[in-house]
């Protein structure tokens, strides 16, 4: 049994995390820490946990948790994960880490999107956690940047297209939105009900901090450098982020050939399910589980591929991506943990 | 392993059971019949079900689908069920009975409020299936007539108080409020969502045909005669069953001693929740699983008790509930497929 | 033009005064206040009005916003209300006040279910401002107290009942929901999107400070003291109270006398609607409108009456209850500025 | 008062248009039709006008309506429109046609898309329904038809930059959702609560039948003739259209002047809302009322412009624009009876 604890775990990614580590069969969850819950049983904050588990957070130090786990989850804030996720690399421990803290290559990337950056010395170990895309990385490393949500839905809704040159880089624009749980558990008015509920609106419309993030992993896939729009909006769900994607095509592939593309690529996947011919995914198709689903077409009017993609931003797009690089990390099988099935309706 | 198959798999009911059922360790699925989808793929009509499932929709013959199964599920419109469940008994399979067919026990009552029964010779073999209340007769049982999403909520709510006789029984009152997949996946004006986002009502006020059937099960826990009032009312979400319970006391019980009697009388139970003092459940927290949660209070400047309770229709209220009956049939672990922990938010 | 005031104008139910008043022919809105806003646009904070008005909130002194205007609305927290609304009183203002703090004829009551009464020596002059029933008292008052939402809903489903004392008082039973907006616009987490969507739950069981209020005024229509049993629940929706309120029969009374007594109690009335017999109200149906809408039955196995009222709570529970009280006050047509039809879908 | 009729009166757009008329000082609304709801009063079937309108639905042959009203309003599916409105022509009456049917100026447009047109003779005469663009056509129109709901939010959006000749046109991308009453009160299993709630997806993608009316009009503001790529989705709100529109600068504009010719271009139109800088609009902040609001930037980093506009898909999508067009026909103050403000939240 891996020894597993969550740093951070009291908002919904925490409360994800904690769900998923339950049902888990090689994991024993040792540790959930909060400072504003500290003490408290999990399942008066989370009742839907009651009688599932009789953890309570605690407020140690990273230090005190490094020595009682083999891994750590770090669901926090950007800025606090790079204060903590040292300490545990030091104790030998292996680190998940869930902030946008590891993620970018470019240190200079990072200060000018989010602030500075206090742990650059340990960046070049970090892997990117799409276990589709770094499963061998993953396989060996001890710091996993778990991706963003936003970024996961389109890294994986055009890595196939890219790979392949298939695109006029430089026409990508990615139209995604997000359920209100990707905004956290913090108590703000724009995740009220009533703000939330009936509306529908873009945010952050041409700077939100996820750009750089995506645009560093399609520029890998596609082996040359560009920008793109990414335009994020708040939907009334919970849970889920769909992002469409379009394309200018490069070259003159039909359907058919561009499905044929996709299936192969994710042949050996078990979390990515591309949608039939046809059909295009939907968040509610997706909900609870850590599926991906994709749905392709190409507008032969404008030639133009658009490209479809859905996740549940708190299972593929956090917590369940987290656990899948857990598996690849500890070569358990790739599912483990994560074979729920979607939950309908 | 168990051969199981279901009539009438195409409704939200019918869906569920396929997702608990594809991740039950002892049941292999054999056959999902359906008229309207014949020969689709379960998974084309929910696509939640894609690469989970490749199962088709077959439109067979009871008499065929009683040769290739152990046990079926009859998720029919009552009515239905009547006439399909005595080709199962006759060639010696176990039958769970979703629909009201088998529910109560005096045929006059049955053709009060529903339609003239046409199968009353098996009915005296049906047994209510309650688990934590007939556990006993359900391990030996053909016919399992599982109960209607209401009933099972306000039973398991009222069970122990009036086991312990602590009410005085002419004054119970149950408010219930249930989420839109109870209406099933019939495309009808009034489960448009534009007819019922935003919106609450009471319906069929004083006329719901569960009334006889929480009353005969309430009428057998007391041990005595008498009727209730009982309001359903509509709720803008997908799942969830919340009954709120009013009472007069008969006995000068304390809140403290009251919990303690719920707490002994489902102690060995594994899917009812008592909430500690002063919480009360929320369908939320329920989501997904097969948990009857429960809150108390006592009134005391009315001498009321208001027991709240909360489940999932689409499973403690149905499809759960049958499968935990499966389980007790079997002689399996009652938790058997059924572990899954609420999703939550 | 009478110069109106809100004081305390950022919440929803702020906004929603502003909403009306600003399409009310008789009013010129002169200023709205807060402390959190300050010198901030009102459409800045609330978006749906921009370009319909240019006012900006101020945080002036009361005394200063006494001297230009004619009337002031109060929509301030309990406590709070009756801090300033002497000033007002002693300018020769006329004040509606949308806080508890002048509901509650008994000093000790309020006492015992809010706080410490600071303001008890005009307590005696306020008027309990439900026109329907106090539309003389209203006409002369200087201060109106507007009632609760709640009360609101269930005051009006019984009135008619009480009055002709048909209910055996000690069986009365409201079980009530509420949206979201009742809450309030101040970030909690209770309020969050992800705790609410989805969900349904009762609070404050058995304790709601609204309490006391119902019973004042169902005890005043009865002419006799009684308890009743109040259950509050929240609704995944934005606006709206349905409450189901539920009391036994004194009497032999037929449905169609009974429906005929309501339909004359209320004939004068523009905002309250009795259903067709069969129909009973829903929230969605009143949305964005002043009205009432009342439903009956009588459930003859139990010889229950069953009694359903909606409201939209942030109009005729709070902001278009306080209008039409103006309304009276200044001998307007009751319906000046209310004549909005509701909203659908 | 003109006396006006509607033709097709039972579906969401008929409703809100029966609400519209009965609040519009210069109206008189003399019949509604509906075959489904004959001699049925409208209040039966939306009982949220109950008490507002005693009119009933009659099923009566066009030219018996012709003989009533000066003006009707269509609000039929496309096919059916074209079938009634040359009777009405015929009668020198006024028409609003809500159907796509006179929308495309092109008869083997409309053909390729929709179905045989069969009334291509008026089509000439009929005037796109967007005032803030064709006011005096519409003035002298006969027919005028009101345009889809799509295309008002992303015509008013694009309209300033087009005209003034700023992009390149070859780069637009529309990207909208919409809210569920877009789909009509038929029950349809796509439509239901339990398939909507919660969800999100795209449809119709690079195929839906508002594209080349879409286009059609973009072509005439530019100028020039080109294609777009338009991908509608399906929201979990009952109201409101959001689009989301890219396209790359052919021009060095900065910022400040987009939003000063946005707002010159719009200065005199009292439905069209430019949001301040830095703001973007909320479908919830349009709600219930005939505004269109329009947000901008310019991303520097792709040297795309990004406009978002929202409209309420029932008001200035359809009943809304219709009785603006309505206005402008009858020489009336283009807001009358279209006043309301939002209703938020």
């Amino acid at each position: 049994m891996m020894k597993a604890a969550i740093f951070g775990a009291s908002g919904y990614t925490g409360q994800e995390l904690i769900r998923i580590l339950l049902g888990h069969p090689g994991v024993d969850l040792v540790a959930v820490t909060s400072r504003r819950f500290e003490s408290k049983p999990v399942a008066e904050i989370f009742p839907s946990l009651y009688g599932l588990t009789s953890l309570k957070y605690i407020n140690a130090a990273p230090a005190d948790i490094a020595k009682i786990c083999d891994i750590v989850f770090l669901a926090l804030p950007h800025g606090i994960s790079m204060e903590i996720a040292p300490v545990f690399i030091q104790a030998g421990k292996k680190v998940i880490d869930l902030s946008a803290d590891y993620r970018l290559r470019d240190v200079s990337t990072y200060e000018e999107w989010y602030a500075k950056h206090t742990s650059a010395g340990i960046l070049k170990d970090a892997v990117y956690g799409i276990p589709e895309l770094y499963r061998q990385k993953i396989k060996d490393a001890t710091l996993v940047a778990n991706p963003g949500c936003y970024p996961t839905s389109i890294i994986l809704g055009l890595a196939p297209a890219l790979k392949n040159r298939l695109l006029d880089v430089n026409t990508i624009i990615a139209d995604s939105a997000s359920g209100v749980s990707g905004a956290g558990r913090e108590p703000q008015t724009s995740s009220l009900f009533c703000e939330v509920d009936g509306g529908f609106k873009a945010y952050k419309v041409g700077k939100h901090r996820h750009t750089p993030e995506i645009e560093q992993e399609l520029n890998i896939l596609a082996g040359e450098k560009f920008a793109i729009s990414f335009t994020p909006h708040l939907l009334p769900v919970k849970r889920g982020i769909l992002s469409t994607i379009y394309a200018n095509l490069k070259t003159d592939i039909a359907l058919p050939e561009l499905y044929a593309l996709y299936s192969s690529f994710y042949k050996q996947e078990k979390f990515v399910r591309i949608c039939p011919p046809g059909s295009f995914p939907n968040i509610s198709a997706v909900c609870g589980s850590n599926f991906c689903d994709i749905g392709l077409t190409i507008d032969l009017r404008t030639k133009r591929v658009i490209i479809v993609s859905a996740i549940d931003n708190l299972v593929k797009g956090a917590a369940g991506q987290a656990v899948q690089n857990m598996n690849v990390l500890c070569n358990w099988e790739e599912d483990t943990g994560l074979q729920m099935a979607p939950i309908y309706p």
